[in-house]
């Protein structure tokens, strides 16, 4: 068998399809974790993320850990917020409020700042809290994986460093590293968190995040040691300089097989100008956008301008049922999510275009889906008033 | 190029060599982690954890969670204790101490019993610490990596269950599950944790255990929150249970892959009897001893009651460095790990006997590993004095 065999088009906002190469590499040989060609390679991955996220300087730190992308959130809360300490939540939807819940289990104090479903929270009303209020980081969904809803990171970072230049801005880039554009130096981040499974291209598994020199002083500058083990920076953190360095060191082991995946799955990224990357994911964004509003549907985002580039969550019609239109799809070979936002779950499917299935020319996955939910619409009685 | 092309024989205490069918499930296609197949799939490996682990009461919970095997000591210090409560500790090596590291970074006060390198607590002294103090929990390494050391679990939770029989036991079974017995039922254990790439003969990056109802009875009898979130029990719980109940769930995205790689490895595993298993693997460490003892030299684990049936430590003879012996049985296609107790890291090298290289008929890892050992030996000029 295969291990490509004729499949589904997995077309939900992560896991995404894979190039086979990536996959090819998911069956590696065993390795020892501390042996010279696994540490190249962990190293050599290491270094491709400082690439990927755009960061040129040495103080910025790659960690790559086993877990998924919500352990991300863990490294955060229990890293860099002290228990009593404040932190500003901007939601966007269900991963938001997630990120919240996430923080206030390390005892965090929560401001959360949100938009009406399919929006997000306005940049003056974000000045003004940053303005009121100490903050010790607040918090941005750049692509809130339940709603397709886009943060301008960019502009957030901004004002933050302006209004409140000692908060550390920290993204959560699940749905968003490696479709959305990320520059993490230019753009005063302090931290972006991501998984393997989505843009990247590599199957979950993987808890990948990048920090700002600022994060890891006030990492170093805690008053108290943090409640975790397995999430804590400090213990990894010289277990990811010394991989860097091809020197071997053991914290806890990680997944050689998972590790070889992401160094294919980067190398691939890299292999052509990130612009170039960000751009197709644009082109293919507009492309189905297009097509919902010639279907005469509406996206889950309200304004064009916070419509993702990595997803689109779409309105189903009236009398359309998610239970009904999901294994029509499935019928003609395509997946999509159901809804996930609590308000509107049932009311909604979820359209991942990212990865290969958007930038590599060989696939026609995104015409090829465009069609079936046509058809799959028509089918269930649907056509455009 | 084969995914398992010619390469040097792993032999080094996890991870291990795995069976091609177990790597051909790494290079699965791409499911979503809620459709109808990978779900399916996710159950019945939960399901036959249980086997595994030979438990058939209802109240045990299995949990396989993206992560390594230290994320199990999280779990355990962080849902099953809450902070200022007391642990006993037994140490039998690098690991132990670990287990208790973990244990005080979550605010828990731990008194450890340890034996001399290479052995183990005394069974009296147990009793002994077990009277004179209320315990919430006791941790014991079942075959603690740096040493070799195996531990009387069997004895050690009768004992507890006899003399504090509220004390939970928790077992590190990283280095022992699927090569030495547990009984989870009968023995009266609450908990064990596990990591993939052991004697399971599974890739790295899963963190699987299992919990007792009376475990699962004390994290919901807590009076204080868990300080965690990704290594929260109780948001796993209810995943874990609809996954077995065939019902899709979501928390975090598990990694597909890697899931079904286990699933492979425990079908495995469960289509001969677990006694037969663990036979063959004492059978080959009883070869393995025999090896070392014929070549005049010793084992860290003192007594022989106490060598582990997974992996041997070896003294290396006075005048051989690690740094010598290692690239000579690499030349030879064999790779041993180096030292890991910081009292004896340079004296000595370990040898992983589990998982395939010990039970595949086919495969004569072992018999090869012993004669490159020798002749690795022989190069350094060594000879049996």
């Amino acid at each position: 068998m295969s291990s490509q065999s004729a499949h589904p088009t997995l077309l939900i906002p992560g896991p995404v399809e894979f190039d086979d190469g990536v996959l090819q590499s998911m069956s590696h040989y065993s390795e020892s974790h501390v042996g010279a060609g696994f540490v190249a390679t962990f190293g050599e991955t290491l270094s491709m993320l400082r690439r990927l996220f755009q960061t040129t300087n040495s103080a910025s730190q790659p960690f790559v850990i086993s877990g998924s992308g919500t352990l991300g959130w863990d490294l955060v809360a229990a890293n860099l917020m002290e228990p009593g300490e404040a932190a500003l939540v901007l939601s966007s939807g269900y991963f938001g409020d997630g990120f919240a819940d996430c923080l206030e289990a390390y005892g965090a104090k929560v401001t959360k700042l949100e938009g009406p479903v399919g929006g997000k929270p306005q940049l003056a009303d974000i000045e003004k809290a940053l303005s009121q209020n100490k903050y010790k980081l607040l918090t941005v969904t750049h692509v809130d994986t339940s709603t397709g809803v886009l943060s301008d990171i960019k502009s957030v970072a901004a004002a933050a460093n302006k209004v409140s230049p000692e908060t550390l801005v920290v993204v959560d880039g699940v749905c968003s590293v490696a479709c959305e554009e990320i520059a993490f130096d230019e753009w005063g981040i302090d931290a972006v968190l991501t998984a393997s499974q989505k843009a990247i291209g590599c199957p979950a598994g993987l808890c990948i995040s990048m920090f700002s020199g600022r994060a890891i002083a006030a990492l170093k500058a805690r008053k108290t040691e943090p409640a975790t083990y397995f999430a804590s920076m400090k213990r990894w953190m010289p277990i990811m300089q010394n991989y860097e360095a091809k020197k071997p060191s053991y914290f806890a082991t990680p997944s050689p097989q998972l590790i070889h995946a992401l160094n294919t799955a980067l190398k691939l990224i890299l292999a052509r100008p990130l612009s170039e990357r960000f751009q197709r994911h644009k082109e293919v964004a507009n492309k189905v956008r297009k097509a919902v509003t010639d279907l005469g549907l509406k996206t889950v985002a309200i304004n064009d301008e916070d419509r993702s580039h990595a997803m689109t969550a779409i309105y189903l019609p009236n009398k359309v049922a998610v239970t009904e239109v999901l294994p029509k799809l499935l019928d003609k070979g395509v997946i999509f999510a159901g809804g996930l936002h609590k308000e509107i779950a049932t009311k909604y499917v979820r359209f991942g275009h990212m990865g290969v299935s958007a930038v590599d020319p060989k696939r026609n996955d995104v015409d090829m889906a465009i069609k079936a939910l046509e058809e799959s619409l028509s089918e269930c009685g649907y056509s455009k008033a």
